[in-house]
């Protein structure tokens, strides 16, 4: 009998914890529980789930679990299962220029400096309008939503239609609107540029989807006055600042001459990096530049293609990495690419830094596949909303295919990824807990009369340049 | 009167030119014309036509022109109109081992003398049987077609069954049995391993498809004996010889310390290069090796994805091209790239070079679509039959797709084939008059039993490495 009792005294403590077990048996509701035969979290812990799910409630991800774990724990409205398919982080785009997908090939094989000045200025100077940038933009978030890109960093001109473009695509990115020391076509003057830039800051600040930026062009495109104006206004509104930093070997040999200072110094001089900065490219930064953009929070956008097609150099990648500088990738403008492709980027900054390095081991698949998602994150400063799939998070992701020939056999969901997989294969993409591709078909633009806007600016770019 | 007889006598002289026009304007029989928004030709004079098409009567091209002239001549019994798309010559993979698809994946990011010895080797020596070769390269071919690949020119064991696989698959070859130092699946020693060349070289020698070849792996794996006798059997057989050359700065100084002299120049002593060769790599050649290669007429197939991946170096692709040496591309074996892909090879030896070189015009868009296309040709010697769309040529071609959003807009075809458009754009393809694609789907092959065996050995080979 005190056997019994004593029993019964264990049951009555257990009821607590049946009580819970109970709760959390009852499933709870989710809005979507998509699910593939491997899901890459991109966790700290490097996760990868085979048979996994990840369930979303709202804008944000509630679950990432094994199949059988998050569906006995959520109930959700609708669900989409790939069981021959990656689910992983949608990819975050670093660095480019969107809406200059429309001068996509109009001018190759050129050096940067003759590119710009002989084709690409005069080209913006007689073509960009409101009505191109946003054009462009469509195009472009056409593109990148296609191939798995979620978030894009972007820097031109009428941002605030870069800015609607990427509203009306569902696609997140954080926009720069560009300030830019001779007369372009949404400003006459610097002046001018940082008024519009106010504006537009104001405009989409508490935007879901768009964070606006300001983008001062490059140090040797700005004077010393604008670019504090630049950093200031983006403190303002504690806005990130995006800029091009030490593409080539020219702009850091001017500022050598000018001022004994290489361009990081002087942008660290001038006070540019005391606040979040994105500094595209950093092909030509030294040690003491390396220590500058570590010590100043500095992310680092790293650009292989555009800095590959246009004889740039390479970046330090490695280097940058293993001093802990956040370093994304991005693919530039598609004018000097020429495409929107981060399943390219990954696959060449990874073969790039090996080849450079004469190190087979100095850049793995999994730092590529890193620098896409969580290592861009970091760099926008969005580390704790967007770039691997963990509960909390915002749900941007994307299902990518493993039924076409090159993604068989299959030995590492994540060798696969970086390197035998393609943009071409992703199947299904969500932003922010909608989803916007499905099937490799955008549902949130209209393809056809993006193309055929393509095929007209096309027709009035060239005419232009004649 | 005399007007009048003079007239007549005009045109009694005009009648056999009359009689020859309307002749002419009979249309002559075609079995397929296929006709597309440009038809990029590759032929000497390197015309892009617009609105153009291609007449195939048997195994051969018999018009190349307007679509409107194309018409006016031939009447087809078929005919396939691709308005937004790209015809162009099927494109030449110079260096691949189709069947190490089946390790895609298995060893990453690691030095080439590891990743052979650690994964490679030993991997094969447990799992290559003529039925692990021909599943291998049925799912190669069945990625190479898809991708626009049209000739591959492939070294591994069993080549028989690559032979049988590549005429299954309706896809050309230069085909090349690998003769080895070491005991293989096909052969216990260099002397068997002749034995099953000459039979094998035998066989396939009359056939429309395949062209047998000799393949002695590379110097620092065969002895002097065996490569005299490798070039001697290929020359009674009057076959190609394809060999690994200077792909890695080890193999260099290896053969520097044995002998005092480069790979190439020990090949050249030996007699091996007397004879059509296909040397794989050549990154560590330096200019008295680049004089043998251009002397001896060898052809080179650079393959950048494959050395970038293993840091194995660039190779100096400008400067062979400068000499006059026949330099294709090659994507190597996917288990070292990792895909059988020649649209990312064209857009990464441009850019390779162009950043090796600090000189964006190293290598522009049109010499990359050449290398892959004739030069790829030359580098086999079949730049008579293959390598163009002419008439009078086999009837080797591809059309790419121009409608989707990576294609738009288009500036320049040429251009838009190297720097933006996929292999996945690839929509059609025909193979020696047969069309072996269609509509992004394969003809000639199984698929869906391709994928699954490819599942299955995946599991045999991850269970045979434990």
């Amino acid at each position: 009998m005190s056997r019994s009792c004593k029993f019964n005294g264990r049951l009555w403590a257990l009821l607590p914890v049946l009580f819970a077990v109970a709760l959390r048996a009852q499933p709870q509701p989710a809005d979507w529980i998509w699910s593939a035969r491997y899901v890459i979290t991109e966790d700290p812990r490097h996760r990868v789930i085979e048979n996994g799910a990840v369930a979303v409630r709202g804008e944000r991800i509630v679950g990432v679990d094994t199949a059988a774990a998050i569906d006995a724990r959520f109930h959700a409205a609708q669900r989409l299962d790939r069981p021959d398919a990656i689910l992983a982080p949608g990819l975050i785009d670093t660095h480019t220029h969107a809406a200059m997908s429309l001068f996509r090939g109009i001018a190759d094989d050129l050096r940067l400096q003759d590119w710009l000045e002989k084709y690409i200025f005069p080209a913006e100077a007689k073509n960009v309008t409101p009505e191109f940038v946003r054009w462009g933009t469509r195009l472009g978030c056409l593109e990148m939503l296609l191939g798995g890109t979620t978030t894009f960093t972007d820097m031109y001109y009428f941002e605030d239609q870069v800015a609607e473009a990427a509203k009306e695509a569902g696609m997140r990115g954080v926009l720069g609107e560009t300030i830019i020391g001779f007369p372009v076509a949404d400003a006459k003057t610097p002046r001018d540029s940082l008024a519009f830039t106010e504006k537009y800051l104001a405009r989409f600040r508490h935007d879901p989807l768009v964070t606006p930026a300001v983008a001062p062009h490059a140090l040797y495109t700005n004077s010393d006055e604008t670019l504090k104006a630049a950093r200031a206004l983006a403190n303002r509104f504690g806005a990130p600042l995006i800029i091009h930093l030490s593409e080539t070997r020219k702009e850091n040999d001017d500022e050598l001459a000018k001022r004994h200072a290489t361009p990081t110094q002087t942008l660290d001089n001038l006070g540019v990096f005391n606040g979040r900065t994105v500094a595209a490219h950093c092909v030509w930064v030294n040690e003491a530049d390396m220590a500058i953009l570590k010590e100043r929070h500095v992310g680092v956008a790293h650009c292989p293609s555009s800095n590959m097609k246009l004889a740039s150099g390479v970046a330090p990648v490695t280097r940058m990495l293993a001093l802990g500088i956040a370093v994304g990738l991005g693919p530039d403008g598609p004018a000097s690419n020429n495409d929107l492709n981060l399943f390219e980027e990954m696959d060449l900054a990874a073969k790039l830094q090996k080849v450079t390095r004469m190190d087979p081991q100095a850049l793995p698949a999994s730092t590529a596949l890193e620098m896409a998602t969580m290592g861009g994150a970091r760099v926008l400063g969005m580390e704790r909303e967007i770039g691997s799939l963990e509960a909390g998070k915002r749900a941007d992701m994307i299902v990518v295919r493993l039924d076409r020939p090159n993604a068989a056999p299959l030995y590492d969901p994540v060798s696969q990824m970086v390197y035998a997989l393609k943009g071409e294969d992703v199947r299904d993409v969500m932003v922010n807990g909608r989803p916007v591709v499905r099937d490799a078909r955008i549902l949130t633009l209209n393809e056809a009369s993006i193309l055929a806007k393509a095929a007209e600016y096309r027709a009035q770019i060239s005419a232009s340049l004649k």
